[in-house]
């Protein structure tokens, strides 16, 4: 166990029943504050089975109004979940502003689980860590306060009550046949939990090991620390978190200003001969990612007017629709508002196998939210290696990632402005905003400049789409796609 | 087949493809009038194995923008899934106003499916198809546009279809094994069919039979009746529906008047040993019901300030914090709002064996909706018997529900406000709002009375909680839940 973090020494009853009761009125005042403050409080319990990971959430919400948290027991994940990755479900847990969420196991358990059933190879061990240190400090730099408790007890301690569990049947089911097995490999387990605890324990979410030899006060550790930690997270409101250096192959891409939109068009009768078998070709494909089980998470972004839609309609015109989603990405309603800005992403990620088509993307970070305030200077400078380890983790999984810029120049947008404008069919696709928004376009390129060059990895490279032609951008769009697939159903063969 | 609704013959081909151009154009030209509209559509393919469902929904989605439709799968519901009454997963998938739905597979399907299995007997058929029906004539009611088509092919045509599939490894993945018993028996299948198309063939939702024996002329007949579906519907916009009488078992409520708060009131000493040993025997239910996977509801409505909130802790304090969820409900987010008012519930609907406690409900319908003009009257008035389907199908589902009104005179409520305005750590409790709805006591009061009268169903009746006494309601509240739990248990045994 980690030497620096052991508990005290179990206090006199009367002295634990004072604390005890000090702790829990601090807890329900804080409540409310942390509810002021915005803040989310992720508590998550890990611990040998039968240590009471429950039972001590059960004592602790009881000083929480039922509306401020939730509890979420994370037991193995469900198919649908298993068709997405690791830190999907995880990431769906996390808390709105304000709110707690109690995690009753978690992802060190289902880490050290397979590590034990020796699922988890070495180096998919360390990658794994890798995320879960990644994700981990994601939510801490956005606000997020996450508490990790290790409850722990001996082996004697765990036999006993186990076997007081399974004497009752109202109680028996709570002692699961891996509970048991890790009863019987005691020493085997605490190698694999002593390793996980020394690898992802970090300063901004350290482990907390909790004495779980007596309920009362396992209670008072777990609800001092709490109190504690939201105390400390509290006064750091305004927090300023150091940008971290990219450490991710970039592939380097050129400025806007040196895109070459002249000549990028392709006559009537070559587009439609190309597209009806570029169309027919990702067909094809769309199947056997099916089988293959492979996601592919295909993203648009570009100039109002520049022709998203119709880029969008081309490639999902040769998909199977039981197997592709088109999220369309407005702003974000007020509970996706009050949660990670990457959450509403997370959430939305393809099963392995289907197509996820964004309309819009996380990349409105550092487009949007950058120049119209919405987020601090700290925030969207940070995002840009937010942004790469996300795409890292969708990579990881499999995913062909695909992120396409659609490219027109101010006098190509002027034009479909005013015909748009003119145009009673076509008027609804034009917004006050939409010309709010073109007097910004130097602004706008400064952030789309700086934003292909700090997030073109190499796996999961920008692709400029030359849409003066709507046409060409087409068949340009379909053939990377069909490349991209095929480059990874080749590797995945 | 439905007689009346067999296709024509299928045209020559230059004249299906002119109808063709003309109702893709409509199609595409409706999609934005429908989001002006607001309308929703829900588009359910049934039918055949192999018939083209699927290729189908993908020939018209192209007509309309990705933006504006899902595409669902249906295929056997997940562990999750049929952890939920049977409706939960449709539900789940209605449209938003303005947008389209198309399912691939559905109610139909699994009801079928069920039939042929042998799993549903004659009685449980019957009560499902009472539920579909309800189920298709309340989205119709609250302005949905539903369309159903069945896709029909005869026998040879489907065994060559089937052999085609079977020869390229890239589609054989899609006949399923039931497709394949579904051939082998398809006389007894069309039996199957046949009943359940008329069972559920309504006015408001008729089946169309699609005659899938071509490709084209299947994609020709959707596109044409799903344009005049939509045209139809958008000339029914303000439409005024029938109010249903009531057809469930009510049981007699007083009205609020008449409720004695008086005398209802119990010692602190009493309370408290009262409190511990409901609070121990609550938790040991809570086990049972676990293992039972008995689901149970709990909601409360009551005046601002009755003690909603500390009620709903001293119950929840007896139970294992993995096995409930307390659901604050405010108003609708947009996307709540965009979609029938039921849906927020249906999707936060308990699994069995577990306890949902709603903190406000789908009252809100018939209290604030109603007297703040959010809904139309015939919205309201007809919200009653919606209310009581919902919850039918929650009970028979085999759900506990329990509604609990929590109730105080003007005077305490008075007596309340007050000391919440002077008192610092409770300011937040009391806001502007609370004080406007105080001055509409009088037109809650004759909302809440009629609330009480029309659904306080056999099935779902309505306690009130007489809460001047806040100590006496709580033991109250715990007494009535594990009434009507224990109730339960012994019936399910």
């Amino acid at each position: 166990m980690l030497k620096n973090r052991i508990p005290g020494e179990i206090p006199e009853k009367e002295e634990l029943e004072m604390r005890l009761d000090r702790a829990r009125t601090r807890l329900y005042e804080l409540q409310m504050r942390i509810k002021e403050h915005k803040l989310p409080v992720l508590v998550l319990f890990e611990g040998w089975g039968a240590s009471g990971k429950g039972s001590t959430i059960g004592r602790i919400i009881k000083n929480i109004d039922p509306r401020f948290f939730k509890v979420a027991t994370m037991s193995a994940p469900s198919e649908e979940e298993l068709r997405r990755p690791f830190l999907y479900r995880y990431m769906k847990q996390i808390p709105e502003a304000g709110k707690f969420t109690f995690l009753d196991g978690g992802w060190m358990e289902e880490t050290t689980d397979e590590v034990l059933k020796e699922i988890l190879s070495e180096a998919e061990y360390a990658k794994r860590i890798d995320s879960i240190k990644r994700f981990e400090r994601q939510l801490t730099d956005n606000g997020y306060l996450v508490l990790k408790f290790f409850m722990q007890i001996e082996k004697k301690d765990q036999t006993a009550r186990m076997e007081r569990l399974l004497s009752d049947k109202d109680t028996a089911w709570r002692v699961s046949e891996s509970d048991q097995w890790q009863n019987e490999h005691y020493k085997k387990c605490r190698k694999v939990f002593d390793r996980y605890l020394q690898d992802t324990n970090m300063s901004t979410s350290p482990w907390y090991i909790i004495d779980a030899s007596d309920k009362k006060w396992a209670e008072l550790q777990a609800t001092e620390l709490l109190v504690e930690g939201i105390e400390i997270a509290m006064q750091n409101s305004a927090h300023s978190v150091p940008i971290l250096q990219n450490v991710f192959p970039l592939v380097k891409m050129p400025k806007l200003q040196e895109v070459e939109l002249e000549g990028k068009v392709i006559e009537e009768e070559e587009y439609r001969k190309e597209l009806k078998e570029l169309q027919k070709k990702l067909g094809e494909l769309h199947n056997r990612l099916y089988r293959r089980r492979v996601p592919v998470i295909i993203t648009y972004e570009g100039w109002d007017a520049a022709g998203k839609g119709g880029n969008i309609k081309r490639i999902t015109g040769a998909l199977d629709p039981r197997g592709f989603e088109v999220h369309p990405i407005a702003s974000p309603e007020p509970h996706e508002k009050a949660r990670h800005y990457l959450w509403r992403f997370w959430t939305r990620l393809p099963k392995d196998g289907h197509i996820a088509i964004f309309d819009r993307t996380w990349y409105g970070r550092v487009m949007v939210e950058r120049l119209e305030g919405f987020c601090s200077e700290n925030d969207w400078k940070r995002a840009y290696n937010e942004i790469n380890e996300f795409e890292k983790e969708l990579s990881d999984w499999g995913a062909v990632i695909i992120k396409f810029w659609v490219h027109i120049d101010k006098g190509t947008q002027l034009a479909r402005f005013t015909d748009r404008q003119n145009n009673p069919e076509k008027q609804w696709k034009i917004t006050d905003e939409d010309w709010r928004n073109r007097e910004k376009w130097d602004a706008y390129e400064t952030a789309v400049d700086e934003m292909l060059q700090k997030t073109s990895t190499v796996y999961a490279p920008w692709h400029i789409l030359e849409s003066v032609d709507k046409k060409y951008a087409r068949i340009k769009a379909l053939r990377i796609v069909i490349e991209e697939i095929e480059k990874t159903l080749d590797r995945v063969k």
